[in-house]
């Protein structure tokens, strides 16, 4: 890899490479401990001077002394034993494993803190008010001064652009389209037939607003039905790279506010999801189905359509739902059931081929009979 | 959501919101009634004006006076029997639950039926001919003066484009592209290698004709092997957004009349549809597989390669298919097995799990012996 | 299908449109051998001139006598006894299958020296060198003089773009980003915070280098976690249409040497994986899981984040991975399993259904207790 390897680059380099992201920094441990809402146990002060001036944020094992470093998965203590890392962000009952060479910054929340003192050094860039030269606005639009519409982008008729947003290059915003303030529309994103909140974050190709999958059969094939809903983006969402989602056929498909759908996700037509649903990637909803607040569709799984999802319903990776899920419920499977069925069902198939091949090798082996 | 609600938008407001469709209305109940091929079931005299004129379509729960409504799925049954809509398309069967205050318009196949009413008052819009000044046009590419070339589109040389036919911003139609008439080639789509026949839709992002996954195992890793076919698409077929379909290795990659593949499908090379396929989102067909006329893949559904599958079988959600696949059949499951199998092995799993459960938690609970 | 049925197009028609694919040909049945590292067995001279000037290849049912085709699957068997090619490309096992009218090039590895055979009669078109009058091109950034920027691409402040190199149409190149030597970035890529080896293709829509899925629970909602490493794609990788890499998020993502992802596959924040890897179509990896080399994930299968697959494993089509995968293993199943418990289970589960069924039915069908 001769480009990569020339600037002596590595997977465990440090966080927050210059080429890519800005840096605001320094930072005193005591800034860092407001920031990230935690208690300080400070490093042993004959190995570690008190006035550490602090430069960024790293992984436990590239992190120098005058870097933050943190733990959230128990799978990494290893690491943290070893640490160079000047501070180390860690609950509660991981404190006593930071190494006396490193402060340790104590939290209950040990995610969020990191999300914002690594927020902190490396800001998101604000957007540059303006229109580049080369995009395409229509005269008929409202682009907020504040806003920046990128290269090559374009910004249909009647559509509205609000302060503080990003339409980054080649993205295609359609007549009539509403996009609030503060919002980041990436690169390639195909946006149409939507209205979107304030601080909505759209991935580089994301499709938004296009026809649903509808079709009648009639006598020489299949005749379409007019998609005549729209798709509306609640304040805070995410939605990830070359997800889709369709806008609805009579009704709107509605993505609640806070709601995170990751990479290659996809919302059929009429769906409506309540507020703060993770839809993490690859994972599909049908149409005219409907989730709670704070449900959670692992990876690859899938729903059928017209089932309603109750509130902080989980549904696991590559499960299959079929009918409706209880509030709080955590299913998993195709055809979805409980975890704790899901599991037993499969210690007890394996149990029984094991004994069925036993039987067949020959008698007695795994015994008795169920 | 300022924005969006700054509008008084709400997911239950009537379709076909102005900013984003064009209506042509208003039509009589007549007039409807002769779209739907519907026959006519008054509302009651004394509670509905007999020239009620129509202005368009709503569902049921949004719908006004002068809005036809229908339904199709009796999980709406509710919400019909609230309805003020002026009219609603019905089958035979749920004549009967109209409102008194609605026209009932009874046809065999509602469906269908409020596709050509909807589409009425919704007509797509027509291609506007010319190349928008930004696109690039090859010096060696035909196309017909009644063709849409709409911003930064490219059209490469030897290529042509047939009446009638939209290019959206952003496509990227390769050298040598053959597309007929009254096709809808939607924004940021790529496609190259490929001929596609009259009356298609590509939704935004779908990628056809880039090579198949194809490469042989040297000594020092892979060779790749020439991608040397094509993508061949029939007339009325529709592309969803962000589909992939790989042009073939040596024979072509066929997609057949009338097929209608959702999002995120993936379609491998060789692969041949027959006429009028569905094949739903985030399915994947493996290279070199044949499918015959009507055949439905369900949602997150795969196949493997090499295989055939007969006209008119059905492939359940997320089915994993490891060999052909007769005409007619229905099949689910990974590995696919015919629906009333995998129903039982569902069943009777469960049962066997429970069982052990209980005898395991002490005797006789859920007794017997299997 | 007006449009194509007017060139007279058919799926079996030989390989290698010229409207979409260049030629250099003609080849002596001689420097076939050579480029296929294979020995001829002749066709019988009474039926086929010696000195055939071969022109092309094309699938065993569509060559002529001028032209190379290959079988690599038996299935396709029928169509090598009915083949009119001059010459095919065969495994040892299969040399006596072929017709007298053709010669046998016969070699061990029949799939790789079609890759070269076909590959030599349609090398890949050159990069062009130069800038598109269209493409944006900051002037921070370095483009070698060898590289085609092509028409909207974008390339950013302070990237570097190596000799040789495309960057097709509407591609976006992120500032900072480094892309080696003959390298293709397809049209409609986003690639950014990426350092790109050499000869690294990149297939139309791929998103590389966006912010992975990460986000802490506050008492508001979530809160984005930085995503603050970068993609590293060494040299001789390829990644299919619509696929998805996201950037580490404290380390680097990392996709091994020569390693080979399809269309539309999903690679999580700071997943790693060896050299020679093969992530077929819908695959999904999630965050931080390492791959070692050569190891194959086959469609539509799914990892969960934090685990470790050892190289050479194989994970099976659709299958579930919930932990560490040892060396050399096949798994499949969901949850994972070895193939041969899969198998087995499978069988198990259709014989209980059966016997269950048959005792409901009546007493004694399938006999038997287990």
């Amino acid at each position: 890899m001769t480009s990569a390897s020339a600037d002596g680059s590595s997977p465990g380099g440090a966080s927050g490479d210059a080429r890519f992201f800005a840096r605001t920094a320094p930072r005193t441990l005591q800034a860092l401990a407001e920031l990230a809402g935690a208690t300080i146990r400070p490093p042993r002060a004959d190995v570690v001077p008190a006035d550490v001036r602090f430069m960024g944020v790293a992984p436990l094992q590239a992190a120098g002394a005058d870097q933050v470093s943190f733990l959230d998965n128990r799978r990494y203590l290893e690491q943290l034993a070893g640490t160079g890392a000047g501070a180390v962000i860690v609950a509660p009952g991981f404190a006593d494993k930071v190494p006396a060479t490193a402060a340790a910054l104590v939290t209950a929340q040990p995610y969020l803190a990191w999300a914002r003192v690594a927020g902190a050094f490396h800001p998101r860039p604000a957007a540059r008010p303006g229109i580049h030269p080369t995009a395409c606005v229509d005269a008929a639009a409202e682009v907020d001064p504040r806003a920046e519409i990128a290269a090559f982008a374009m910004v249909g008729a009647g559509a509205r652009i609000g302060a503080g947003t990003l339409v980054s290059a080649h993205a295609v915003i359609g007549p009539g389209v509403v996009v609030g303030q503060e919002c980041r529309i990436g690169s390639h994103v195909s946006l149409s037939h939507a209205l979107v909140g304030d601080r909505v974050t759209l991935f580089p190709g994301a499709r938004i607003g296009q026809d649903g999958f509808g079709f009648a059969l009639a006598p020489d094939g299949f005749v379409t039905v007019p998609q005549l809903g729209r798709v509306l983006i609640e304040d805070d969402v995410e939605v990830g790279a070359n997800a889709t989602i369709d806008r609805g056929s009579a009704q709107d498909t509605v993505i609640g506010a806070g709601s995170r759908l990751d990479n290659l996700v996809q919302i059929g037509h009429n769906v409506r999801l309540g507020r703060c649903c993770i839809v993490v990637s690859q994972a599909g909803i049908s149409g005219s189905s409907v989730l709670g607040d704070f449900v959670t569709v692992a990876a690859q799984a899938g729903l059928i359509g017209h089932i309603r999802i109750g509130e902080k319903a989980r549904i696991g990776a590559q499960c299959g739902v079929m009918s409706d899920v209880e509030a709080g419920a955590d299913v998993i499977g195709s055809p979805a059931m409980p975890f704790r069925e899901f599991f037993r069902n499969v210690a007890t198939l394996r149990r029984l081929s094991r004994r069925l091949a036993a039987r067949i090798g020959g008698p007695g082996a795994d015994g008795g009979t169920i």
